[in-house]
């Protein structure tokens, strides 16, 4: 219990490698994960080779993460073993776009969950990056990825070389509702913002000219900038069978 | 570890109340997830009122797990909560319709994943429901719902009174892949269906007349109903505002 209240995002790694028995403990943990009637819509992908290293921090930037980890793990949303053990099986099933991506959004982000729980709890840090999503096609090409699976999230594993401090969350009050929803009045959305605001300063959180968790925000959801990467994750969407052409 | 590696899911609860306090620690563990720039996208509604528990039963249709469970949460992606902070604190951010699903489906998941974890180290059991995505819109409206919230998982959570076996994965080579993805060859998939059949046949899975696990898919992904529960489904998101109104 203790090791997922005290869990932190690290994104420095010690030199130091994860032996394949505690890695294979760590993937055996995400599968144990609940699955929608037992589907196991998922994929792990080991990047290993340097070569696709290489290709894949020229396309998403160089990070301190990715730079010092010892595995880089593409957690996968995956709807195409299922739908060829269907085909397989010659059963008449059939999964739709939007049940594709809600379903298997589901099961890969659990399964995911548990491996960061699982690595915690063998000693080891991990980080989840989502900088790849802007080149979603070209990281598919490079990991050989048939239609129907999404490379979701890039997990950085390894042992810690540093130890942060607990990021703020809201007050429990305000995501915790009993039999109806409240969204949080203004006032509470400013003291809270603020008492966040101040932890993360204090911190030293923010870097690269931002100040504020405001400023922080308004850089990586700005309007203009979202307006596009929505359109981008559609059209990347569309293209590896996860949202209908019509759309 | 070895809660996560022998977790398993419970439908049967014994009639023995969680105390506040570790209901909190719990709600504690599924803040402390990871959360893509703090964002917190999500909300957990408990259902407590009785009222409300028999017009969801109705709807969705009683089941041991509903029936028996002291705590029914319903764990909802959100991003009204982060796009009225955005609007209190005066940015110009901007969260696209897919953007909203695909961010809140990954925080909610994980978030939903701590909390089975952290409730399993308490000594407590879960199961996650999702027999409401088929009434979406009138959950919705029972939990004063605003626009941006996505009722996803109907958790059911307290103390176990079955211990059911654990169910089979695939063996960890199908899932994980080093470099590049490959799709199981159809030899490999016969075998791996077998070995999991038979396994679930031995410990009693099925029932209502379904005798394998093939035949459970079949009932429950049949083409026939998935292209009506798509499309219900993309009017539902659509309604909820995680699908673009144009799909």
């Amino acid at each position: 219990l203790n090791r997922i209240l005290e869990r932190r995002s690290i994104r420095r790694f010690a030199n130091r490698p994860v032996s394949q028995k505690t890695f294979k403990t760590i993937l055996r943990a995400g599968q144990r994960a609940p699955t929608s009637c037992g589907t196991q819509s998922y994929s792990f992908i080991e990047v290993r080779s340097m070569t696709k290293r290489i290709a894949i921090t020229e396309l998403v930037g160089e990070t301190q993460a990715l730079q010092s980890a010892p595995i880089w793990l593409f957690v996968c949303c995956d709807a195409a073993r299922p739908m060829k053990i269907f085909e397989t099986l010659k059963i008449d099933c059939h999964l739709g776009e939007v049940t594709r991506l809600v379903h298997s959004l589901i099961d890969t982000s659990l399964a995911a969950e548990n491996i960061v729980i699982a690595s915690e709890s063998l000693g080891l840090a991990s980080v989840f990056t989502i900088y790849h999503w802007k080149v979603l096609g070209e990281i598919a090409g490079l990991l050989h990825l048939p239609a129907n699976v999404l490379p979701l999230l890039l997990l950085c594993i390894g042992y810690p070389a540093e130890k942060p401090p607990l990021r703020p969350r809201w007050r429990t009050e305000i995501v915790f509702h009993v039999d109806r929803y409240r969204l949080p009045a203004k006032g509470t959305i400013l003291r809270q913002y603020n008492k966040s605001n101040t932890s993360l300063v204090r911190m030293g959180y923010f870097s690269k000219g931002v100040e504020t968790l405001a400023q922080h925000w308004q850089r990586k959801f700005s309007t203009k900038d979202m307006i596009l990467r929505e359109r981008k994750l559609r059209r990347e969407l569309k293209r590896l069978g996860f949202l209908p052409e019509t759309l």
